[in-house]
């Protein structure tokens, strides 16, 4: 592939967002605008080699449909236990893909500065380049999905730690003899506050509780954060509990975070966030109520301000623009 | 006060270690060496200004015991409730000071780079610098003392945060509904990880359990973390329980540091850590328990390497050096 096609003018970064079944490719530009995407399935049964060469063609195609005239300055990717200061992916929960060199994979096709981040850490980036987070040099997004991921930013850099491993805030404890998680340990913020997580919630008030509550009809495995939001809308009472005691548990655990970092703000990203007020308002409360006075009203508790359709891959490619002069 | 003594040869920042109820300077050059020290009572109930004025005067007899050739390149100052990022002490508990524009009042005497941190932030970079932190980019340093305070370096910077409070690991949660703290919260991690924290262990073990102990016979006013520790090295069991209990919450609460943070190291420092074994082995032990496990086995739970009665100063001439090309 060609790095260059014409006169170059203008730098494009390529961002990958690697995810469990499908993966999306785009070319952002300096402000952040994707101005050319894809999805290709990740087919996560299949080696990693298979899926960088099938990456490679699909970005190549990609890469022509670019007006003449962009300079690829650098691919960055966003991947599950991605190792930035390694370049490596680590044993990926979702793919059977081991443990994978992923410079040494892209180094085959491209030769270009290469970076790696997991998807927290991505869409912290792709927050302070081009998202909410413009100018702050102090806070720390959470991802809510099936669990709960975050990065950390502090002096205006993303903190990866002494092994790259930094911002694991789904698994600080809540409770040391709670719920067990999926990592081995009991008690983890994730089993709490995650859309698993608000599903073992209701469940749990269904037992502990006699609250009217039309899921009661629904069996556990057809549950979803989805229907729990749905019914708390219309109002039903035990979702309505749900979504407060996930708030509040976030809360908690958002007031112990500021009392390390005292951010200027926190985001919430991902399909939980979308609850709005429902999971916001309980959350920002028990926060305040559990921070040290001297950071009361002061950290703001934000909705991400990227959409998330392609904030992975904005987020992978802020991983390139962050490393360069942007303009 | 000249700034410079003969032909300069020899840069040296002044450390000032501002206590609630003695002060101390001295003087620091490049390698973390205290030239030159001194005590001087805080007079807390006194004005700031009678403070600094008082500090100045010392300072500049201090300064005349130096060698010659010696040139004063700034001013470092470790103080309760100081903020780094508006260099002022904003209601210290312990001095009657209110809120102190710390570099306002050194301006009326000197016209060198000033610097001000609270005691925990100044430990930390005080063991970057010249402890056993040096060559690390990512550590935190836990006080124990009365309180417990903690200073954070990421990315080998100190984490001041948006308002220059970051590291207050003391007032984290370890339990809601639990003890109340000085702070209006309940539960805050300094409630049992301190000196006072031990106190108050003995006192709820002697209550909830029949467990033999000498400390049976002494009341809490008279109970020290000291008399603690001394019954613990005598065997008493209930004392080395209350040991036990403290560093499992301790551990705990830095297992979340962890989460937050993945350090290279964490330092204990002060009255406290003297209790080695005491207090670290079940430190490590409930820390390693509640890791997440990527993290496990890799983070070192060490004694500063600085000795404390130097400490403070040490890591004010630091907050000088560390602005500073040292060689």
């Amino acid at each position: 592939m060609r790095k260059t096609k014409g006169a170059a003018v203008n730098k494009v970064a390529m961002g990958v967002d690697i995810g469990g079944t499908n993966s999306k490719l785009g070319y952002v530009d300096a402000d952040g605008n994707c101005l050319a995407s894809m999805s290709i399935p990740t087919r996560p049964n299949q080696a990693a080699k298979l899926f960088f060469r099938r990456l490679h063609e699909n970005a190549c195609r990609l890469f022509s449909r670019l007006p003449a005239g962009y300079d690829l300055i650098g691919i960055g990717i966003g991947a599950p236990n991605a190792n930035f200061l390694k370049g490596t992916v680590e044993n990926p929960p979702n793919l059977d893909w081991g443990m994978v060199d992923v410079l040494d994979e892209i180094r085959n096709y491209y030769d270009v500065p290469v970076a790696v981040t997991n998807d927290a850490n991505a869409a912290a980036l792709g927050e302070m380049l081009f998202g909410a987070a413009r100018g702050m040099k102090d806070f720390i997004l959470i991802t809510l999905g099936t669990g709960l991921g975050s990065g950390i930013v502090a002096n205006g850099e993303l903190v990866y730690g002494a092994d790259g491993f930094a911002g694991e805030l789904g698994h600080t404890v809540v409770d040391p003899n709670g719920r067990t998680c999926g990592c081995g340990k009991r008690g983890c913020l994730e089993t709490y506050c995650s859309a698993t997580g608000l599903c073992r919630t209701v469940s749990e008030l269904i037992g502990s509780t006699t609250i009217p509550s039309e899921l009661r009809d629904v069996s556990f495995r057809e549950l979803t954060a989805r229907k729990i939001f749905r019914s708390a809308r219309r109002g039903d009472p035990l979702a309505v509990k749900a979504f407060e005691s996930c708030g509040a548990t976030l809360g908690l655990k958002l007031a112990d975070a500021v009392a390390h970092l005292s951010p200027e703000a926190i985001f919430l990203f991902g399909g939980m966030a979308a609850a709005a007020d429902l999971l916001f308002d309980p959350a920002r409360r028990s926060m305040e109520d559990n921070l040290f006075p001297i950071y009361r009203n002061k950290v703001k508790l934000l909705p991400s301000g990227l959409k998330e359709n392609t904030a992975g891959m904005l987020g992978a490619g802020a991983l390139i623009w962050n490393l360069t002069e942007r303009h």
